[in-house]
């Protein structure tokens, strides 16, 4: 039987917002309570195109599939006018090893998850009042970050800071029209003045802006450094945080922001709680107003596993 | 755009043995003179469905494409009416890191790629004068090696033992049915004093034989551990052997029967040579008729790569 392959047009169709967040919130969860089997991702750098691939794969214990989710992220598309990310996911099944359905999404549903994976992330820490939702970046993912979280959160007031300000006009200009209060800033200090709660979404591979910027009572959201060599914060900055949050404390510490502070000396590994248990209710992401709290996020096979299963239970005639 | 699925039928349609061949030699050769990125394979174990998946991933120095091979073993699919191994072959191009082409061969590719390399591996070192070639395993594998490795070398005689009788004496039913002189072996002591060629293609997890078993002038090919876990061999049979060829260094050690001898100590490291190394004719695979000799064969992400650009190539409207 030919492998049936569903496209991108279908499966934006059948997944809601709101199925998405719920989806990757026990992906999270399952993570942090040790149900997923998922080895270390595969990485593949192409360096003179300026790209990489992401595969990861596991499975979810006793469950009936397994899924493989390749993802792309080439930072010099655009400029033939293609999206920086792709990918697809592949579904098989647990008992026989054969392949179910390749989730043909284009990166869609890595994007979405990623995007869910934030909102909650930037939920879980950030302080009670929130000043303004800054942006670190102004690609499609800082752009997700901004709706999806604004939206999750109730936020109005959003701030746009990129390494090229035409791009963070851009974006605030974009997020200006969906409705939201949004804005430009002139630089990481501004924003960081202006923000409690601020998600960097950059392919970055160096800091973004010095650990000194940051003021007591912010939550930092590091969603960009999800490959061996990329960095977005200062490694100082986890010295001074009260909280530390992984997605993956394995992940993390390998290639997230949160291992860079690691082998610099600046914190212990010990410093770190998975989100999952945050999100379980089990442990409180911030204890005090004026803390300083970071979440850093590598992205999850198990989040790819919840939207593969998400949208098997959307199509059920898969 | 829609992302093109070539069906089985078509690439066993257009690929000949000769070819596939020459690519596996290639292929091979461009390993062991690292022109390959090929980060270690992802590995998942499926332990109740005894099952496992093999996710190899990379790309060859400077090609437009690379290439992401899924490959599945469920040793307990045929009770089920389906053959034991799966698989597919996605290939992405270098330049965009969009997805091109999936090769949906259910396996196909792989198991032919895997007969390649063992019947070069067996030719690499085996004695001028082979008496009779000896298979230990009795699954389609077991089956694509006698036949490979027969025709190869123009060898009339095999001789096959499995764990269980009834399929050894159905396999080599099967082989003298296409015209070799094949006959089961009551046990591996008979085989290995008839053969002084002797492949083992099982999912075994402890050795199949004791070492004090093989004949000076005897090359044994391993094919099956390709997974921890996985052990065809006597580890004791390295420290007897004259040459040990390994199709990656690292993947043997790593989860290679080369591996298990250099962990207890039997051998050090640096007792293999890359088997692409012996093809490209810059070493000898064996320099004595007494030798023994042993190749261990893990299955490369290069071969993988190989049998894409065979296609593709062979397929020239993709």
């Amino acid at each position: 039987m030919a492998l049936a392959v569903i496209p991108k047009d279908r499966i934006t169709a059948v997944l809601r917002e709101k199925d998405i967040l719920e989806a990757t919130r026990q992906a999270l969860i399952a993570q942090a309570e040790g149900h997923v089997k998922a080895p270390p991702p595969g990485q593949l750098m192409f360096e003179a195109a300026n790209g990489d691939c992401h595969i990861k794969y596991g499975a979810i214990q006793g469950a009936d599939t397994f899924a493989i989710k390749v993802a792309t992220g080439f930072y010099d598309n655009p400029g033939q006018g293609l999206p920086v990310t792709c990918g697809l996911i592949l579904v098989m099944d647990a008992r026989t090893g054969r392949p179910l359905l390749l989730l043909d999404d284009e990166g869609w549903l890595t994007n979405m998850r990623t995007a869910a994976a934030g909102a909650l992330a930037a939920h879980a820490a950030a302080p009670a009042q929130i000043s303004a939702l800054g942006i670190i970046g102004a690609g499609e993912q800082a752009y997700l970050q901004a709706r999806w979280t604004a939206r999750l959160m109730g936020i109005e007031n959003i701030h746009v800071w990129a390494r090229r300000p035409e791009q963070a006009g851009a974006l605030s200009q974009q997020l200006s029209q969906e409705g939201f209060q949004a804005k430009a800033s002139p630089n990481t200090a501004d924003l960081l003045q202006s923000c409690n709660l601020v998600i960097t979404c950059t392919p970055a591979k160096a800091p973004l802006f010095p650990a000194s910027e940051v003021r007591p009572g912010s939550h930092i959201v590091a969603m960009g450094a999800d490959s061996p060599g990329k960095q977005e914060l200062d490694p100082t900055l986890f010295a001074r945080a009260d909280t530390v949050l992984c997605d993956s404390l394995d992940q993390c510490l390998d290639h997230g922001d949160f291992g860079h502070a690691v082998r610099a000396g600046h914190v212990p590994e010990t410093k770190a709680t998975e989100l999952g248990h945050i999100l379980s209710r089990q442990t409180a992401g911030r204890t005090a107003p004026d803390q300083i709290t970071i979440a850093d996020l590598t992205g999850l096979a198990a989040q790819d596993i919840a939207m593969a299963d998400l949208v098997r239970a959307r199509l059920p005639d898969q």
